[in-house]
């Protein structure tokens, strides 16, 4: 590549690195592709680094020794966190998305780019430090967060699904009782996904009597795994859950009044009481 | 925020633009934000516009008029297309993924954040000059794949689904042949899902017969919808298909001997045949 002036350069290297957050880059990996001195590449992430953390966008990370180098890591800082918090309690909570049955009709908002790409930092952010290996979840719903909160951490994603595929290989079942749903349902993961002694997060949109995630916890025993925790977009408040691991959501749903048609969800009781 | 020197500005430009590809900003959005003249803003975007057309990774788009403002569109050079189909060619070539019935397992693939990036950005540099409301996708291995497209075309993701599900309100559902499981399956869309008269774009990682495109077909007409086009990772060279809709695949299979252990998988020949 011809030299870049330092504007453009700074230009692809923020954009190299926010394509693939949570992804090491040694220095030489940028020396080479610009063909410039190290010092410089080191002037400008310093350069990077700052516009993010005056932004609250996050970091960059110095990972030092011999596959060290430099990550994006995005973070969302307590303001950015309750403002949307806000925005999708006012959103979720319009009347015309309760259903029959009391369900809220939420498609729209956990497919949509834009809000899967805030929830799924907000996800990534709280759970950077923790260890993560693979981020899991059960198909459908939660397959779009799961898989930009696993982009966020540079972390493959597994996805465990209702009924064996022929594409699969040989794999692991179990039953579990869906909480939302309540029914006996099965999880099947293929035996290749998984590399023993693994830690897994896992993502959903819903957690209700975390039956879901009391079935990830029986897989991940199959496969010799540990749960580092759970992050969801909404639980409900009650029943009263006693989960083994740290759950992270965003939204607490109160309840839904069908006749009223009024639906009580706000930001979680976690989110307002400290600052990240 | 305090007044940023321009490298820093125009890399939370940079990282703005990226994290939102296919939307559009004012350049109002941004000379409030950074609290400087619109003509600086306007600098600054050439600049990024330069350093993107110069990496072959895409351009800036400015759109005029009332809702105007600029965009990234991500693009792949010619270059960058081959050297991912290669690079996925030896990737899924590898003697262990055949599994019995000759089938691939390529789940890690279909599911590792790096690899969908790229594909999608294939996928949507293919279409973005193409009409496009939704990227539309079955459940479930081609929903990474379609999500990434969606984002960055910035367009909603809508997934058809093989049961009907109470958290889906009123709901459309089709039965059609799935050519690569050779059996009869129910695609259910809720009727909320889609906006009639608009463009669905369908995605998915594997198209043998073209049935699951076929039920897309049919489903889009009870929506009074049309497709664009289908963007599937991998297609086989058998059967012959007649689709009335574009196609862009980015790896031709060609068959599967499980005896030998050998699959043969090459970048697709539209790849092979011209520049992009």
């Amino acid at each position: 590549m011809d030299k870049l002036p330092r504007n453009e350069r700074i230009s692809v290297l923020q954009r190299i690195l926010c394509e693939s957050p949570g992804r090491v880059f040694t220095l030489g990996y940028f020396t080479e592709m610009f063909n410039c001195a190290k010092s410089s590449v080191s002037e400008d992430i310093d350069i990077i680094r700052s516009s993010l953390e005056k932004t609250g966008a996050g970091t960059i990370e110095t990972i030092s020794g011999a596959s060290g180098g430099v990550r994006y890591v995005p973070l969302m800082s307590g303001d950015a966190l309750l403002k949307l918090a806000g925005r999708l309690s006012a959103e979720l909570s319009k009347k015309e998305r309760i259903l029959p049955g009391g369900y809220l009709y939420m498609l729209d908002a956990i497919y949509d780019p834009g809000t899967v790409s805030e929830v799924s930092k907000a996800f990534a952010g709280y759970f950077h430090d923790k260890p993560v290996d693979y981020v899991i979840t059960v198909e459908t719903k939660g397959i779009p967060l799961a898989f930009m909160t696993a982009a966020y951490l540079s972390k493959p994603l597994v996805i465990a699904r209702h009924n064996i595929e022929a594409t699969d290989g040989a794999s692991v079942n179990i039953n579990y009782v869906s909480g939302s749903l309540e029914r006996i349902q099965t999880m099947v993961l293929p035996m290749r996904s998984l590399k023993r002694g693994s830690w897994l997060l896992f993502i959903d949109d819903f957690m209700k009597g975390g039956g879901t995630l009391k079935g990830i916890l029986e897989l991940a025993r199959e496969f010799d795994c540990q749960v580092t925790g759970a992050g969801v977009l909404i639980e409900t408040y009650m029943p009263e859950r006693k989960l083994p691991v740290e759950c992270f959501s965003l939204l607490t749903l109160y309840g839904v009044d069908g006749a009223a048609g009024i639906t009580d969800i706000r930001p979680s009781q976690r989110l307002m009481a400290k600052e990240r």
